[in-house]
């Protein structure tokens, strides 16, 4: 059966984003994006995460609560019939992981993991100007720890297109 | 019991999601606001609203499956126990309500008209600089065609603070 | 002769910028609009102001500098043929103003104060969602003192748009 | 003597912007950063730019006048003291550059070329999510036809940090 969705794991500045839009543009059906940044902009400023001045991010116990029930209704919405990719940052790696797998039980979900190597990372962050410095580095490899994918992706020095394009091979190869 | 949704329907500059921010502001509780705007940057481009030269809004079918699926998530996201605001412009009028009214059933909704005066609205679409021209004018009346509503609010002379003011009253007598 | 620049002078969230882009809209001539958030947006991140928890403004000496060569570019560009709206908060009040006084010398400027309530600024800095709260009530009054005005209009119960046709009248009214 | 302007030219997507922000990070002396983008901000929109469905950029007369007035402006600032990156896109090529070059006389300026392969910049607009498509094919070459650099820099391989890692370590070299 076809993939309902598709998660992307991957450190500040890794470059999932990008990965998400081409993957918009590339798959031929089409494709909701939601992710921490969507969720973040939805609340209210007092439960959002506080970004410390290493790029340390710390969030209150009214985010957690509210980030369950998004990921509840994320979940929905693939019931639901729309195809959804998720722009995730595991901040608690395997545990955060347990969560989506929770919610997304009996749906077909692809696992890609997008990796970046520390340094570059902190470099594009350095660029976006947009973020504060510290978060790339910090989530580079913490991210990752336990989780498992179907696959792995590393834009260190791979597009982001290209990063999708393998993405979107994978999804025809095992939907075939 | 307490309100678990609140649905803020109004024309494009009318002011809705000034409100949800005083909202989500000035209520105890946290609450997250969801929208078309949200919606529209989650989807690929090419299944996104066209806005034509003179603010005339147009949806493929695709934007249609895409909205049912997402409006079903975010009634999901409520039964999960988060409470949400909705900010939203019912170009269907009445049709529009009754979509959300089927998701939202068995939940406790407040449902908020907010009016703008039509040429009010497109002074402040020449103000944001960020809009069609057009789509102020276009939506004013339109939006509210058979809609019901628990309360209305008009921020033609009055602030969205104050606006958002009244609707925590209301909910907060509503309530007990 | 005809006037080249118009400085609009208020405090955060007292609605300089919205009619800076309904004047865009209205005047029958292009103008660029340049202000303080453009500057902070062309320099580095640790020159630019650092902004309190309450809202209070402060910058280092670099920004001072930065500034100084700033305004004397603005004033260049008006001198070049292009006609200019200055969108700026005079924190230092009739001093800032002592500063743009001595750049645009020669050159036809319409001084205009953009008035609101301080109470009323502090709710639109909270619909905005995109400030810190806590700078428009500080700069209501601080912005004005001192200052010496062609115009004054007041946005605390009058739109945008509505200011700006003031402005726009009072520029064809003094060139003629 | 010390470099008083950078001039970064290159296509639409190609990484000017994140070398700038770079550069201003880099650098230990405080640059402004001003470009085409920072430009049309600051038009009136009947005035800016129209981009074609393709990409195609076309400019009314306008545009040109303004233009020519912000570049005296831009070197303006650099003659009363401020470090300048330009940001910019020579749709004319030498010619462009050729006016910027008036503008600039008697100033230390460092011309940069910004390269990037046609394919890979396209890719990069891709992700990005914010262009139009088609901009970064179609000004890959054109925009560097005739213009004379004193470095070149390509980020088709190589990080916008460490471009700008690149330019900073020239201009030591030759101002010493």
């Amino acid at each position: 059966m076809s993939t309902q969705v598709i998660v992307l794991n991957g450190g500040s500045s890794s470059g999932k984003s990008g990965i998400a839009r081409c993957l918009q543009s590339i798959l031929p059906d089409p494709w909701l994006t939601f992710g921490v940044d969507s969720l973040i902009e939805a609340m209210p400023r007092s439960s959002a995460v506080v970004i410390g001045p290493d790029g340390e991010v710390s969030a209150g116990p009214d985010f957690r609560a509210l980030e369950d029930a998004w990921i509840q209704g994320v979940a929905a919405m693939a019931r639901a019939g729309a195809r959804i990719i998720v722009d995730e940052v595991f901040l608690g790696g395997a545990e955060s992981q347990g969560r989506w797998l929770t919610a997304l039980a009996g749906l077909h979900v692809l696992w890609v993991g997008v990796r970046c190597d520390s340094e570059v990372a902190a470099g594009r962050e350095m660029a976006r100007g947009d973020r504060v410095r510290g978060m790339a580095a910090k989530q580079a490899e913490l991210v990752h720890q336990g989780v498992r994918y179907d696959l792995e992706v590393d834009t260190t020095a791979t597009e982001a297109v290209r990063c999708a394009r393998t993405i979107a091979a994978f999804l025809t190869t095992r939907s075939s």
